[in-house]
């Protein structure tokens, strides 16, 4: 059997993927569209395919496909199973990926996990992880998504639920109307998105009269509110500053559950770099009073390879057991 | 080698032991008292000797003592170290247990763990949770204790935190005066507690004129508030209702985390039964959004002996691998 491994994250939009060897070596990354037509029942038939022929112009023979891993925007069992797929439509629904890919592939291992979990399993591989195996990654985007890895392997959750930080309400009083995507309100990823951020922007703005340059902007987005508060903007110092005290807050849970040796913060929030990273230590250090170790902080390194990663990882891991 | 095992429960006044085979059968179980002169440095020599002792007028031979586990009331790293055990004194502060246990009973195996995370072990293996691999132990006593098994073992996390939702900060708002053991304020472990129940009763009391039953006790207990509850009285089911939602909303949290198959919950206030599951779950059920399946809840069945079991199962396993 060869030592090639696929590796595939499935987006609402498009499929990454990418050609590794055992030893983290990318030999091709390529991106698909996400078929929606039919529901979204080309989806997995498109993988197949789009691997096989990947593989042919590169040169590799298919018998040296060893696996496959794959990242899906959905909660996933570990049989493969998978309940929803909100992003992608009615066809990936109540089916199982794993198997129809492995059954496209002539039977290949095949691994699936939820790509949040999958991207986090990636950069503590190859990425802001690297050297740790307990490792929680945090990613600021459209939402919030998180992983847990724990001894090296995806906590995926009795129902794939693992990792699911963005939805920790953070907000019991809910001063705010807007209801999230999962129906509860006062997520963590209605407060420290990108989305989340760039709306408290809005409501802080609406709420006082205090002078700021983002008042100037037509469209405020997240990357101004940090670029405003390291330039010494005072509101939207305070913005940054309130939505990642909740980031903070629970994070400080995520550690109280099961205490990672390192967060990695992803997304694009976090083209913020070192600025991020100080304001969310500011407030996560002092929650933990138990021990007198706190967690590290590191940021992703991977970007959008993080899934590709992470998918080869888990098969090969799967392999290897 | 033999195949009989101790498990260890020490606490802060009582050492719990047990001799049990591999296949879960107690042969026998005894208590010493925690002895603190010293600052407690004779508390591991004591149950060394406590060990041989049993296991003579037992009629079983040392050889066939094949490992110990030891549970104690602090956070131990893997390797045994221990960075504090606030309950006993400076005698066990920054030393290792494990070695020393392990040195005194011949260099057999002997494995260490927080004794929350044992004790749900233990439930894991025999008690509430048997049949399970996803389990995570709630204990309501003095404190708020927890342990959180994934695939049948202990996460312990990088620090020994692993587990410590006693101290999850639930109430941000700091209405209460009282600061935790811990440090902070708001922790769970000062709502959710037999004694943060009992606290709860008396504001509750102190913040209206409404007649309850409560009334009339010198001292209220969470006993007390429960049985009231059960009577139908509206306060103490209010406080009941309060309380619980709490720790309702820390179980939610624990589930976007790691996802339990069920949740276990022991300690004082769990005598409360079906009643205290039912409160627990009106609460619980609603804040699971993204996924039909909720986790099961179910009484923690072993009681003061799950520690024992805990730690027995912890040293099996760890020859086992």
């Amino acid at each position: 059997m060869g030592n090639i491994y696929a590796g595939v994250d499935l987006g609402g939009t498009t499929v990454k993927l990418g050609l590794l060897t055992d030893e983290a070596s990318l030999i091709r990354k390529w991106e698909i569209p996400t078929r929606k037509d039919d529901g979204g029942k080309q989806v997995i038939p498109d993988i197949a395919a789009s691997i096989k022929k990947n593989m042919e112009e590169e040169g590799i023979r298919f018998s040296e496909l060893a696996g496959a891993g794959l990242g899906v925007p959905g909660p996933i069992r570990q049989d493969g199973y998978l309940e929803v797929c909100v992003n992608i439509g009615p066809g990936m629904r109540d089916m199982n990926p794993v198997k129809d890919l492995s059954g496209l592939l002539g039977g290949i291992p095949v691994k699936g996990g939820n790509d949040a979990n999958v991207a986090a399993l990636g950069e503590m591989w190859q990425g802001g992880g690297k050297g740790y195996r307990d490792v929680v990654a945090v990613t600021l985007g459209t939402g919030v998504g998180g992983g847990v890895i724990l001894d090296g392997h995806i906590v995926a959750g009795s129902k794939g639920m693992g990792g699911e930080i963005g939805h920790m309400v953070m907000d019991w009083d809910w001063k705010e109307a807007e209801v999230c995507n999962c129906g509860n309100r006062g997520c963590l990823e209605q407060i420290a998105s990108a989305t989340g951020i760039a709306r408290h922007a809005r409501i802080f703005m609406r709420e006082s009269d205090r002078p700021s340059v983002l008042r100037d902007l037509q469209r405020v987005t997240a990357r101004d509110v940090f670029d405003a508060a390291k330039a010494g903007d005072g509101l939207a110092e305070d913005v940054a500053d309130y939505c990642m005290m909740y980031l903070a807050r629970a994070m400080a849970y995520v550690s109280q559950v099961v205490d990672p040796e390192i967060f990695v913060i992803g997304g694009g929030v976090s083209r913020a770099g070192q600025y991020l990273l100080d304001l969310i230590k500011e407030h996560y250090d002092p929650l933990i009073k138990l021990t007198r170790g706190k967690a590290k902080l590191a940021l992703a390194r991977l970007g959008n390879d993080a899934g590709i990663y992470g998918a080869a990882k888990m098969v090969i891991d799967e392999r290897e057991k």
